[in-house]
């Protein structure tokens, strides 16, 4: 009953003294000093090398330390075991938190100030109530839901899309295929939330930007390869959109030759938007971990057909 | 009775509609067809030009489009008579907004990625929660006081500074001269909503930046004259402040020859902070236009020997 750690971006120390503070019989192996593969059952990893799970016969479950899991499942030796995403209330709200400051951001103009600073221009748009401002939050799951509420908490005209109808007090929200073009179109800001998974990669292309109003400003925290990065810059080329935010990259660090680092209508962030916090996301590994040793179905587990 | 309107800011038509929605007897008059000087009993101004005041013999009470009164009160030729400040329900909220949204900015580090941006550089600070950065707002009046209730809503560590005692819940507040720096020896972010008068004309000076934790940022969405230009420039070159924001400037427009415009580690801002709207703002010049009519005291009056 050992578990296996195995991170390249989380701080193992704190890991480790999170989950042996609530299971203080835990046997906690950081790789690579994992002793004998036989003995591991669980395991709570970030990007894996690909065989490093499938060489673990009796493993019974995968923890991730992420919410999103569409790095792991494209690994094909992935063992058929249950996989758990990460749900974090502290990741959950830091993102809320950071989709709020991008979007205020955008509301109140900053991007263009940046950008008259540049150009020791003074011009002022007049602010206007955020009830003016339309924003939409593409995918409403743990994510997309929570920034959606703080979004309404803060007075801003929130619409939401996701793959199958949700209910969010004071979200009008939009769901399937078919609703994706009226949603789009009412929108000043679009943010992306989604999951990635082989139907929405790719989702930010021209034929989406083509149906949101001119102008509008597109923040992506979701996953690099949601974007198809040469309509982005079409898109901002002909006016289709004002400004891009952008936290995700298909490769990160974003390279030091690649376009958007030099573009005055995109921001580069460097994948800064949440991260799962060893005191909070413990409580939802050792929920699991009592679930697994009791025979309980487990909690949060992917739904590897839908991807998600 | 009738109500001369000066501002060369504000939309006219729309005060002139929004008042006489209300007041439909309102006899309203544009500068500069004033008519006969002698028919004015009130003013709804906003930095009208030295004397035009002092010309009108019957004038009973001076109503400002802005919160802020400083400007009036430094023309000598200003009639003694009641001085009623702005108070604006979306003048209030707007700023308050305003604030968060720079506040946020700072707390989710966005001033460095900009940085980072301009070097091409992908380097992550890792996010921490809200209730670890601590936010001073200085001038707990109805601005200041509104601008701290909002930030605790979203849950940062907000302390308060004021002249004399203020109660605001979840605030710690400090009042006076003697408790001014504790207040700033505990600032990751310090926000200026004094108002401005003789006594806080350059009160952002070299020892107040002194006081400050090294490393932090400063935010002035109050009055240019609250900051002494040099003292800023000299802190953020030694390091003590590593980032300003700034909305207000000593002269407006800042002059293209300004240094605060190419500054790496300042924002410069159009003085776009809050307006006041008419629809909104009436309000509150009607209530006092009944007031004078019927004999009542008037609200929001300024203290001119406290000067605000």
């Amino acid at each position: 009953m050992a578990l296996l750690f195995y991170s390249q971006d989380d701080d193992a120390g704190a890991w480790r003294q999170e989950l042996s503070r609530r299971l203080p019989e835990l046997d906690f192996r950081l790789w690579p000093d994992i002793g004998d593969p036989a003995d591991i059952t669980m395991a709570l990893v970030w990007l894996p090398p690909p065989g490093l799970l499938a060489g673990l016969p009796n493993l019974k479950a995968i923890f991730s330390l992420g919410a999103g899991i569409d790095a792991m499942l494209r690994d094909p030796t992935l063992p058929d075991l249950p996989l758990c995403r990460m749900v974090d209330p502290s990741l959950t709200s830091s993102m809320s938190e950071f989709v709020l400051a991008l979007v205020l951001r955008y509301h109140r103009n900053l991007d263009v100030y940046e950008r008259q600073q540049r150009e020791r221009r003074w011009q002022l748009e007049l602010p206007r109530p955020a009830d003016a401002t339309r924003v939409g939050v593409m995918g409403l799951g743990v994510l997309g839901a929570d920034a959606a509420r703080l979004l309404v908490r803060n007075d801003f005209d929130v619409r939401g899309w996701s793959r199958t109808a949700k209910r969010i007090e004071g979200v009008t929200s939009h769901a399937g295929a078919e609703r994706l073009d009226t949603f789009l179109g009412g929108l000043d800001i679009l943010v992306n939330l989604l999951p990635l998974t082989p139907e929405t990669e790719g989702v930010l292309n021209a034929r989406l930007f083509a149906k949101l109003p001119r102008g509008a400003r597109l923040i992506n925290v979701a996953r690099g390869r949601h974007l198809v990065e040469p309509d982005l810059l079409a898109a901002l080329e002909e006016g289709r959109l004002a400004h891009a935010t952008l936290d995700v990259f298909a490769t990160e660090p974003l390279p030091e030759e690649h376009p958007f680092w030099g573009h005055p209508q995109v921001t580069v962030l460097p994948h800064t938007a949440s991260y799962s916090l060893p005191r909070s996301g413990a409580e939802t590994v050792v929920e699991n971990i009592r679930r697994l040793r009791e025979g309980r179905p487990l909690e949060h587990v992917v739904d590897r057909a839908r991807g998600y």
